[in-house]
């Protein structure tokens, strides 16, 4: 069986938190987003699921299962490929990490789209500036400081326990939005929060990390996903 | 053992999700919010966790675990008091919905503190409509019309299978928290998507959940929650 990751093509989006999942376990899978399938193709597959639809992409067909919400797939894939502790202590400690890097995201693509996702950017650039500097004053510090907090008392490297785990290779993704969106800022709050960029620099060494990223496969960030950049909301 | 429900006092909120399980499942539980402890105890003990240390209420003491993420949290009682279903298919199914609702409840958040939840009200009103309006015309709709169209497939009553699961229980709560909040766009809302009131009453007339309801524990909505009524936000 060969997994399918259902997701917008042209954005790392929500999918790149799976994708990181699927290339570190190794496991074969089909990036519809790098088929010739086009968005269409995939919300009319998400439409046509009857028995457990989607609200909204990514979702990742499993055989018979098809499984949406981002950390609802994470939590699948763990479990499955070792990307998770088996005890009750660590798969929930693991899983509410991931829950919390979710609530994360959410925050940083509403910085951008405070009043609706709907419309553009440009139709809401007054209130996304002081949503986002609420972000980067308050939220951005209050995040990045609880995982640096976390990995610093594990001290391992991990976020938890002595393995890597799901929530470890999310973590590496929001530095990396992080970094593309807000260069100035995270300039500065990684400075404090030392951690983060270790995780970072132990995550993009790992072997399939590092040859999925030289691969090609991997989507660029732009100013259609979740982290954007745009200069005048990174002060 | 005795579980434990670390929440704020005064509000329904999140911890409504978790005590609609644990009051369902008929299992012993101490509210925190309903004893002299106060919000400051609260805090206290959730900065005082070291080993699975929650970013925010509520969480959930359950012997040696401490666990944080209402959806988290649903996800440990449903497998432990059968509140979830015991296949890979169903209990993966079950957990999206809950993910889609935490969405829908975080969209609610938003609409009436779409800059910054650290602010009042007052200092985001225009925003609030602005993010209200969207969330009245499209995301409602949108998100109420996803779990009605499941409702009526599945056909037993139930959002997934035979059986209830803490999914029902939270949808139940979000109804609730609907119609509270916008009774006259929910009043609308309703008469398209009738398998939602039919869930409510439902659960409403549960034993377990009446006897709460009738038990003087369940905290009142009011404008310092989640769901909050402000008449010039409900057209």
């Amino acid at each position: 069986m060969r997994y399918e990751l259902w997701y917008w093509s042209g954005i790392p989006g929500r999918g790149e938190f799976i994708r990181l999942a699927l290339e570190e376990a190794g496991v074969p899978y089909v990036d519809i987003a790098l088929t010739q399938a086009g968005d269409e193709k995939m919300m009319a597959r998400m439409k046509a699921e009857k028995q457990t639809p989607p609200f909204a992409p990514p979702f990742l067909i499993a055989g018979k299962l098809t499984i949406g919400q981002t950390p609802n797939i994470l939590l699948f894939l763990g479990e499955r490929h070792g990307l998770a502790p088996k005890s009750d202590a660590g798969r929930f400690w693991v899983h509410q990490l991931q829950l919390t890097i979710a609530d994360l995201v959410a925050e940083i693509h509403d910085a951008h789209h405070p009043i609706a996702s709907g419309l553009y950017y440009e139709d809401q650039k007054s209130e996304a500036a002081g949503r986002t500097g609420n972000l980067r004053k308050e939220r951005l510090p209050k995040y990045l400081g609880y995982f640096d907090g976390i990995l610093a008392r594990n001290g391992t490297g991990y976020l938890t326990g002595r393995r890597l785990s799901y929530a470890d290779l999310s973590l590496f993704h929001v530095v990396e939005g992080l970094r593309y969106a807000f260069p100035k800022r995270m300039n500065r709050l990684e400075k404090k929060y030392r951690e983060l960029a270790s995780l970072h620099d132990r995550i993009a060494k790992r072997p399939r990390i590092a040859v999925y990223h030289a691969s090609g496969r991997r989507q660029p960030f732009n100013t259609e996903g979740i982290f954007r950049h745009y200069p005048e909301l990174d002060r």
